[in-house]
């Protein structure tokens, strides 16, 4: 069917999307989490997974599906994306649209494509690792499976999905990949300690590496209307009707997540397969995991980020500034002080998953004008 | 020597001067803490001062000293501030060098002035007992003596000085004036307690009701050359000469507290008494001073002071808000926040009085645009 190597068959698709209510007011709908540098890196989220991925095929095989609101910026913030590997929604409509709809245009360009997906706000430190854990993906993906990468857990933790490990798939000396018996959602803090001693659970990162083809397939058993619709879009793409087509069919796409409408009627009929890894995984989900992660732009405790002109006196915590206003913190610990333009946000490292019900409280207050 | 009585020779003077350090980012150079309002009462408080001191002989019989800086703040928050009743400084010389000069120039216009100095910035809101304390300073005052509000002391507070009182001066069913025998400077907690137990010690609250004669004749003694600058400067002040000899005398007086060149030498000479107060009385030395004063505009047990817009959730404290951006508080307790268009403080109520370092620290550091 295809004499190209798997790796030259491969196609990274960055879906950018979701505004991360819990970094309100950093995080806005006008510039989600992905276009901020929340790592002290001095590049954004989503500048940080493009270059993670370049290794793979190259710049050129790279494709960032993200709201047209984004457009701009994301053009801006990746200077060597060209137009034909931005995909801009007219609306959100969750992950399987955009993966899907990203996988269709792909596969009609190239029909043998592998493609890859890999959210855009996820922090990842150990590229050696991370390359690796996808390599080997993309040689089973390669085999006719659709295939995750698991995080090896280091605590239980409630705040992600796991993946249930069955057999080792080859039996050879390097590779590590194993069947996929399911997908779990976040459980319960009982259930994640069983699940981590159990030693055969892993975290979902969310990282799916499969032919397009075989992805679609399983969409067209799940969801038959939505696989019609995409592949109807990914047809015209490419052609002066994009337009029109995309105006009739997109904004009745059904909002569900790839997890959902793939990942696990796939699992259940044996096509999914994940490959163990234990590089460090973030998916900086608030302030308090900045704070964590934050290694950069230290005074004392504290953590910065931001240009602010920081005076700080017997304080910890995290410090991010969007403005270049002077701050200064006095005996204040583990403090969350967020500073921009028409918002601040002062909280601590405790309440910090609080954030997400404050930003529905402006919503139900008629504060949309700062979210 | 004079026929009018005691109340028609009365002049208020306001000393409208000193930064308020412990105010900052509120209190600036440029706009220290009498021009804002810092009780929620609508004015600032040096209007609530002004209106303070209108029933005693109508507003155009009170004076204001200020800085150059502020003449227009001054004029535009006093509209009926007639200019012969503003006295600027060219540069800050201290309580001595401003209350001296404003007695000086009244003395020049009205030899028989009972001259009154009180504090722009202090809180004050029981009208009545005010009045009642002042007129009776007033008439003691009359009979030769400098005379001060004492305020009986509610806790053993080590923020202010001291008065140690002696005999009562006149015998009469209303008077409760006394003999001052000593002002005593800000006392250790041990000391404070000491006072305020034996009964014998009143707050000084700065406030000073003299004639003016008496009190320049007591500098005369202690501080020869100043006196001697302060009534040319005065002898000339409504002529053509006045900016000439302001600016050959007024750069060289020296800075000195009134406490040290006059009240404390009148008071070992037996020239001071005291009337003795019960008001409430504040000096709004830090923003924990505000938070408690602060009646109006809370949201449960957050003070809020400003125009912000304010979401807060399972917080207290004090927010102070110069700004009109979205200010959003989450499990934060006895916060003091601070925002003003350039500079932003977060700290605690139990380290407000350490805001006064942080200014020095910004001094030193050269972020002198902040303050």
């Amino acid at each position: 069917m295809t004499t190209k190597n798997p790796i030259q068959r491969f196609y990274s698709i960055i879906p950018a999307g979701g505004v991360g209510s819990r970094l309100w007011p950093l995080s806005r709908a006008s510039a989600p989490k992905f276009l901020h540098d929340l790592t002290g890196s001095g590049q954004t989220l989503l500048q940080d997974t493009f270059d993670r991925l370049v290794p793979f095929a190259g710049s050129e095989r790279i494709l960032v599906v993200t709201g047209n609101a984004h457009a701009d910026a994301v053009r801006e913030q990746i200077e060597s994306l060209s137009e034909a590997n931005l995909v801009l929604e007219s609306s959100a409509k969750d992950s399987t649209a955009a993966i899907a709809t990203a996988a269709a245009i792909l596969m009609k360009r190239e029909p043998d494509v592998i493609i890859g997906s890999f959210a855009a706000d996820h922090v990842i430190t150990d590229q050696k690792a991370f390359e690796a854990a996808v390599r080997e993906a993309i040689e089973v993906a390669a085999t006719g499976k659709i295939v995750t990468i698991g995080i090896k857990p280091t605590e239980a933790s409630v705040a992600f999905g796991y993946i249930k490990t069955g057999d080792v798939i080859d039996h050879t000396a390097e590779a590590t990949a194993r069947e996929v018996v399911k997908f779990v959602e976040k459980p319960n803090i009982a259930r994640a300690k069983k699940y981590v001693d159990s030693g055969n659970y892993l975290w979902n990162a969310g990282m799916f590496i499969a032919p397009a083809a075989l992805l679609l397939e399983q969409l067209a058993k799940s969801e038959p209307a939505m696989h019609e619709a995409i592949m109807k879009i990914a047809e015209n793409w490419d052609t002066p009707d994009r337009k029109a087509v995309v105006a009739s069919l997109w904004p009745a796409l059904k909002k569900v997540a790839i997890d959902y409408s793939v990942a696990e009627p796939a699992a259940e009929a044996g096509l999914v397969a994940v490959v163990p890894a234990d590089f460090e995984w973030h998916d900086v989900g608030d302030f308090a995991a900045i704070a964590e992660l934050q290694s950069q732009g230290r005074k004392g405790n504290l953590a910065v980020l931001g240009n602010a002109k920081v005076l700080a006196d017997s304080s910890s915590g995290i410090l991010v500034s969007d403005t270049d206003r002077l701050i200064a913190l006095i005996g204040v610990e583990d403090i969350i002080v967020v500073d921009t333009p028409d918002a601040l946000l002062v909280t601590t490292k405790e309440h910090a998953q609080r954030v997400k019900s404050l930003v529905d409280a402006l919503k139900a207050t008629g504060h949309s004008e700062v979210l």
